[in-house]
């Protein structure tokens, strides 16, 4: 009998990489785990898991709700749910839809007749639902996106998802049609792409944001891109354009898009458009955001586009859901039936996430009784993120060789360390890549869990982490990681 | 700029076939549409969606709960979430906490202590888990394997996944290594298996179950499809086991479940065990489950085994929720090291398939409040399908052409019909296949939707259904799957 060894497994999965779970995460759980059994021997008392946008992980205790509590009452440490959102009451009696009756009064009335109406066209959620999603939470998708863009949406053309990396998944192992075809990806760029790319033994085509510009993309470095991939024969399929970007933060103005499209049209690429993070402006009025879908309209290209959004992000951030979706717009039929027999392997979307993202796209309107808190709390919550995004990207742009652009846009801040020689040396002695080294110092020192710039791809010889700006109590956090700076350079050296 | 088409995209998705959901499937969704928009031109007043093992589906008023209430109460009209399983009261108060105190004795005290126990374990359920699933449920999971089978079972061996569906994917994509990569599948097997080997280029070796054996599996034919495997330069990674069977219902003895386990030795073959209908048994005490886990064990084989398991079967049926496991057993770290990389990717299963694991290998004990309204209605429940079973395919031998296998387990009946050369030449002239054509015809005037057997493979020139014994009303349902056989067969005339 042989033993199953990693030899005799497909290659292409060892290739993948995701650096925002990876070494230093898996090193961040195992802290996380021994404090609980009781180890006093840790210089910090808790691991702060920076490393992945995750609004309501337990420990964080600023989950978006709790953000608007936080503003009028400061260090309360009341569990979010005591204060539920409207989802999650909305969830509670599509579980349980004679709670209503039973617990009269506790319940807002839209809330109930929304629960109501989804449950009568679901049924149950413990059931499957159609492959695609419920066609009316489909329906709804498509309403919203017609009155955020002022163009038309066809629920038919609108899949419902397991957040929004199934959907890219999916769309990569579509396109990837050969071993020499690549798509084109930013760099620094969420991990999910390089992953999935892997994973289906595609090329990643690597285009660079410019940070000196606070990452814009530009029209000249895509196109460098393609011909370096054209010299090499990878046949490009499709560009990823990230906006708000992932991890920079950064939004593309429409001037910018609509080149990018036409780009798109004069090489024949499929547009994949992650959008994500779409709701998280923090200065909207000099840095909005326009939908893709919006500007291919708006030109009348042609251009087959596909673009992603999930219930993870925004301000509800309800991660544990899996819920997301996807729209295709100028993608034929027969490549939709396709998109569709594919996602029938796989059954059905969770229920849970489906009724995410029909609050997502159906919020509180005026008049409704859970608006005024609803209103209230968002926009708190929209206060507290883009308030402590500049003042974090202020104190580490203070910092002895760090520089950092403050995000107008999404979780995160991606700041830049210059690294001394010593550092490196150090670094590559242990095996490691210099930011890796200096984001597990972070983590031993201070508990906080960080993503070092190398999983996301960053020009040679740089060195940058990702940090969410989800943090509880931003003076603390931020202090210590100034703390650790400061002793870092003490140590090896100002570069 | 080119349009996207087919011809551009990855060739092996175009091979994917997934009958359970194709169609006939979206043929029935087209007519429940049209009777949804009041259309009463068709011959039936409502669509029967017989294709797939849906117990909570909407429509069928007989998932689990409600079977008991069936019992006691003929032609209840009630929903069926009036009388609420554990599971969705443990869920609405993981929504909402304060519900507990908001609605003071409404919710059982095991199940306000579960809930509470499991948001402690959990934070919160909007918020991402550790990408294997939460700690304190893989624990769950590993007890219940244990109490089952009598051997230790570790949770960091165990994942938590988006279905068992999603789970045996990725095992298949690790598993083909190059395109001469095979897996051996029963057939008649569940669809997944073929489209999950197509989408990953990897090649079928299809054994054949022994229909005149009530759908035994045979070491001779797994051996025989070796040598062809082996004579077509097919490299044979791993051997897939249906246990109880799908579609066929049948159980393995635990004399031919040694037998595999030495036959996986010899050959080096990772056995891939899926067990998703282990506790839906209609004759237990002469057809009983044995876990391929307790075999493996109980011989100490080192045969490297991955065992899945599902909360969308069994009585409970939580298919909409999105939740099950798989366990990994004699599989090297660096490999569980691998697994572990890939599912990350995808962030973490479903919270609320996650609760339902936990609730699946938790159930309420003798003591707890919610037991005996649990334990009276599961009763029932495994009552009821097991004699609708034995109705039903005692019925359909009754017809002329028809023969089926009284299923033991699982959810189906797998009926052999035979066809006469009129109905095959007239199934051939329509471009279909003739038990396509059948089921097809069975569509249109009954409104009730099976999957033809050529979906799920069957000998040459043999050709079967497959139904779900999740019927509404058994004397009505077979009465028209009667009604239209005689009907077919006084048109096409017996075979």
């Amino acid at each position: 009998m042989r033993p199953l060894t990693i030899d005799s497994l497909n290659p292409a999965l060892l290739k993948v990489e995701y650096a925002v779970r990876g070494e230093l995460a898996i090193k961040a759980e195992n802290y996380r785990v021994q404090l609980q059994d009781g180890d006093r021997s840790l210089p910090f008392d808790r691991v702060i898991s920076s490393n992945i946008g995750n609004p309501q992980q337990k420990g964080l205790d600023q989950a978006p709700i709790t953000f608007a509590r936080q503003v009028s009452t400061p260090h309360s440490t009341q569990p979010r749910r005591d204060s539920p959102s409207a989802l999650s009451q909305i969830a509670a009696l599509t579980e349980w839809p004679a709670l209503a009756e039973l617990a009269p009064d506790v319940f807002p009335k839209d809330v109930v007749a929304r629960a109501k109406e989804l449950l009568s066209e679901i049924g149950s959620i413990g059931a499957y639902s159609h492959s695609q999603g419920v066609p009316f939470i489909r329906k709804n998708v498509a309403k919203f996106i017609e009155e955020r863009d002022g163009y038309p949406a066809d629920p038919n053309h609108i899949f419902l998802t397991t957040g929004a990396s199934a959907g890219v998944s999916l769309l990569i192992n579509m396109l990837i049609s050969s071993p020499t075809s690549g798509i084109l990806i930013p760099i620094p760029q969420y991990p999910l792409y390089t992953a999935t790319l892997a994973q289906h033994n595609g090329q990643p085509i690597p285009y660079y944001l410019d940070e000196s510009k606070d990452w814009a993309t530009s029209i000249a470095d895509i196109e460098q891109a393609l011909d370096k991939a054209h010299k090499a024969n990878i046949v490009p399929k499709a560009l990823v354009i990230i906006n708000p970007g992932n991890p920079t933060g950064s939004l593309l103005s429409e001037e910018t898009m609509t080149q990018i499209v036409h780009l798109c049209e004069k090489y024949s690429l499929v547009l994949l458009a992650d959008e994500v993070y779409q709701s998280n402006l923090h200065r909207p009025s000099t840095h909005p955001f326009t939908s893709f879908k919006k500007i291919v309209c708006k030109v009348q290209s042609h251009v087959p586009l596909v673009s992603f959004h999930s219930i993870s992000k925004g301000v509800t951030g309800e991660c544990g859901r899996r819920g997301g979706y996807f729209e295709c717009h100028n993608i034929s039929e027969p490549v939709v039936a396709l998109i569709y027999k594919m996602v029938s392997v796989g059954l059905c979307p969770p229920l849970a996430g489906q009724i995410g993202v029909d609050s997502m796209v159906r919020p509180p309107r005026a008049g409704d009784e859970s608006y005024e808190l609803w209103k209230k709390e968002t926009q708190a919550t929209h206060d507290a993120l883009a308030s402590r995004t500049q003042t974090m990207s202020d104190r580490l742009n203070g910092l002895p060789g760090v520089s950092c652009v403050a995000s107008p846009g999404a979780l995160y801040l991606f700041p830049r360390i210059t690294l001394s020689q010593a550092a490196i040396t150090a670094a590559r002695q242990h095996g490691k890549e210099p930011d890796v080294f200096y984001a597990l110092a972070l983590l031993d020192e201070t508990g906080i869990c960080v993503v070092a710039g190398s999983g996301f791809g960053q020009k040679e010889g740089e060195w940058h982490y990702r940090l969410t700006c989800l943090c509880p109590g931003v003076d603390e956090y931020v202090g210590k990681l100034e703390k650790f700076h400061r002793g870092w350079v003490e140590k090896y050296g100002e570069a």
